[in-house]
């Protein structure tokens, strides 16, 4: 007997129809209560058998006429996508950019800040998650709460040994990403209103993270060789109130520039004697160019007061989103939201992690990784040095995916790369618009590019074009 | 050569030297000026390496006397924990028990609202894991943004529709669990100091949730057969501005009531004319004990209104941290805030999840675990029956894993679960005490426990305890 549900039944019955008598698509079904009365049912129960077609992409329908049979080219999208989605009038312009990029990604992936498959161990990676969901399958079915598991959470602790950075398990919880890492930080020392100094450009995520947030960013100049303006910086903690502070010493992005361990203690102790908490995203750390692994501005705190982020994301393994916060003195306080915004992070893949930094091929692999990353560099300056216009200025990365490039101005006129934006999505190239990465407009003339991926004549191609593109743009404006 | 930090090989030659002299355990080290002196490095460099030993577990530190051989037993977790962990005084006790309980977990879980690993098709799970681990390696390497793999939210939609509930595949944002999914439904849709009108007793982690994001509850009675009391709600929406509600319709936790459709339409028609949002976290829905699994809220919503919440934590793979959230007419708003609270979510367990539930054997696998923890649900209400004093009530649960019981009162004093709580976690044996379940002492007398565990003679035996100290709880207060 058919135990399915009755509209389930009926559905059957009619793809059966449709199939049998060949109904060529586009055929218009009957009605809803038309098929309710053929088949001795009630009308919700037709309907249901209808959308439930529908959702298998058997049959479309259309707004005020009816239900049709599905066209192979419609089938597997023939929900009435945006129903409801009216964009909501607290979405700013930016916002919308945003998720549009993130909703759509390009083929030619020079928007991101991160690597390609290709860089990481993901063959290795994958038979350690074979062999641990072979041999721990409870680890599927258990319940998680707490702050994650023992193994990494050691692990991490003796990486950053590795670099001088002396962390402790009980202070280390692990996210979902670094990006979780850092909304339990800003939580954990700001409320609404709040003022938090940030390096200008800085990551626009953490710019669109602020303003959900509802935190004001005052931007500090970020130097190109040296992370942030410490004697700006100072000026401003004289003037404002600043509730936290927010850097990314190592691999900046987009600057990719790694402050000095001086300037790190500066800032340390600058915001020591104010009681004023950093809050540091290290997510690049480990992979910056230098020989020596460049040490965290944790590393020189004595009180507790830098909330160190970081991620596997750009390191190891970027689809995992694994990230962790060791949250010095607000540690209690990062494990109460922590335990209110996600609960706990699943285990598997904890395991699978701190088995492969634990291994001996991760400094090796770290050691690759960063090489391969700095070539791709060279290549992608090489690029944009021959194809963008004269007098575009180039940051000189010191770590991290990331090239940033001011595009030149003209009699005073400064280019838009805006446009250019748009006009490279719909040829399927992807880069960051500068204007992301400030406030208003005063990035609008820069652009971010990725070098995380292997040099292919696509991307070669993608670049060339994008030249081509600086070079229109300057010459519409000039033309203005 | 050795490549490795200076103060890594000191530590080599440390631990050599303790090995090769067999110094006992508790030998006390040289002191850093001793050993900087001895071996011609800096301070610096000697305390790293103290430090490195000590992360391995060779050495421990004392305050204020040096450096020891670890023991033993002492190996592994000889880190000088709660260095800065001085709790912070805006933790109220209520967090602090919490988190303690989240942190310790007790040996008999009868505080989880959770099936044991065996209830749950692991080891199908696993061979699904192995296989796409195998076959997509790309997915560890693959860098994730948007909203979810379309594989799961497509299969989202197919299981819900199911039930008579439809969504659209749009508006599906996959979360790190059903956790991340209420805490970006009530971000999307309130502001701190908002009112939120929700079920009393309810979720105690919802009430923690409330908390940390700056929003009062307002407790609606939630009647032990029937869900949310309507005419409360009513009444209080008349009175106070309400800014959204959160229900539990199906398996109420900790009630186990399912509120039934009529109460369901009514509910959503009360809010959709007054526009305010309704948050619905079905997480229980499948884990119900009728033949027909119940309809979530969201099925009756007819303009996006209702943000639906649900996981597979307590139904397919606790283990996975895997949520979603249909979010209706707020899925933009919700979008940009999943996309600054965690970026995304990993896919790898996403396409798991989705072949698991395309798979047959889901069905039957949620049949099985229904009628396994209904079974599970009369054991444990007939031990309480049983070893509980007369008098003590208990709900009736049509769903979900907990039985909620309310100790007798005497002569007008009520008995405390409080204490009873504390011993029995110093025995080993968790609960959910009912105090976390309301505003104050309200459900003081109450407690919830776990039916999701198989029954053992070490439950039953728990159970006995408990009734003894529920005796002795009530023996003191009448001795008052």
């Amino acid at each position: 007997m058919d135990m399915s549900p009755l509209y389930q039944r009926l559905a059957g019955r009619l793809l059966e129809g449709i199939q049998q008598a060949r109904l060529a698509d586009g055929t218009r079904l009957p009605s809803i209560r038309t098929l309710a009365a053929q088949h001795g049912v009630s009308m919700t129960t037709a309907m249901q058998a209808l959308r439930w077609l529908e959702t298998q992409g058997s049959i479309r329908a259309r707004p005020r006429s009816g239900y049709f049979v599905a066209k192979p080219s419609e089938r597997g999208s023939t929900l009435d996508a945006g129903r409801w989605l009216d964009p909501l009038p607290e979405l700013d312009p930016q916002a919308r950019a945003h998720l549009a990029i993130v909703g759509d990604p390009c083929e030619v992936r020079l928007d991101l800040a991160a690597g390609e498959p290709a860089l990481y161990p993901i063959d290795r990676f994958s038979a350690v998650f074979r062999r641990l969901a072979y041999r721990h399958p409870n680890l599927i079915g258990t319940h998680v709460r707490g702050t994650g598991h023992e193994d990494l959470r050691r692990e991490i602790v003796r990486q950053a040994m590795q670099y001088a950075c002396e962390l402790d398990p009980e202070e280390v919880i692990v996210t979902n990403g670094c990006c979780e890492a850092l909304n339990l930080a800003l939580r954990a020392v700001t409320r609404p209103g709040d003022v938090i100094a940030v390096e200008s450009p800085t990551y626009f995520a953490l710019m669109r993270m602020l303003r959900t947030l509802e935190l004001t960013p005052l931007p500090i100049p970020c130097l190109p060789d040296a992370g942030m303006d410490l004697s700006v910086l100072k000026s401003m903690l004289e003037r404002t109130p600043i509730k936290c502070v927010v850097t990314i010493a190592n691999g900046n992005n987009p600057m990719g520039s790694v402050a000095s361990d001086a300037s790190k203690a500066e800032l340390v102790a600058l915001l020591r004697e104010r009681d004023i908490p950093l809050i540091e995203d290290d997510i690049y750390g480990d992979v910056c160019f230098a020989d020596v692994r460049p040490r965290p501005v944790r590393a020189f705190d004595t009180n507790g007061n830098v909330l160190l982020c970081s991620a596997f994301s750009k390191s190891l393994c970027p689809g995992l989103r694994l990230g962790w916060i060791a949250a010095g003195r607000f540690t209690e306080r990062v494990k109460a939201l922590k335990y209110t915004t996600s609960m706990g992070t699943a285990e598997l893949q904890q395991v699978a992690v701190a088995e492969m930094l634990s291994s001996g091929g991760h400094a090796l692999h770290l050691r690759r990784l960063r090489k391969e990353v700095q070539g791709q560099q060279l290549l992608l300056r090489d690029a944009v040095l021959r194809y963008f216009p004269e007098g575009t200025e180039l940051s000189d990365p010191a770590g991290g995916f990331v090239l940033w490039a001011k595009l030149p101005s003209s009699d005073g006129v400064s280019a838009s790369t805006r446009a250019m934006f748009e006009h490279a999505r719909s040829e399927g190239i992807g880069f960051t618009p500068g204007h992301l990465f400030g406030r208003g407009d005063v990035y609008d003339d820069c652009l971010r590019l990725n070098a995380g991926y292997r040099w292919t004549p696509k991307i070669e191609s993608a670049l060339k074009r994008l030249g081509e593109l600086a070079h229109m743009s300057l010459a519409e404006r000039e033309g203005r």
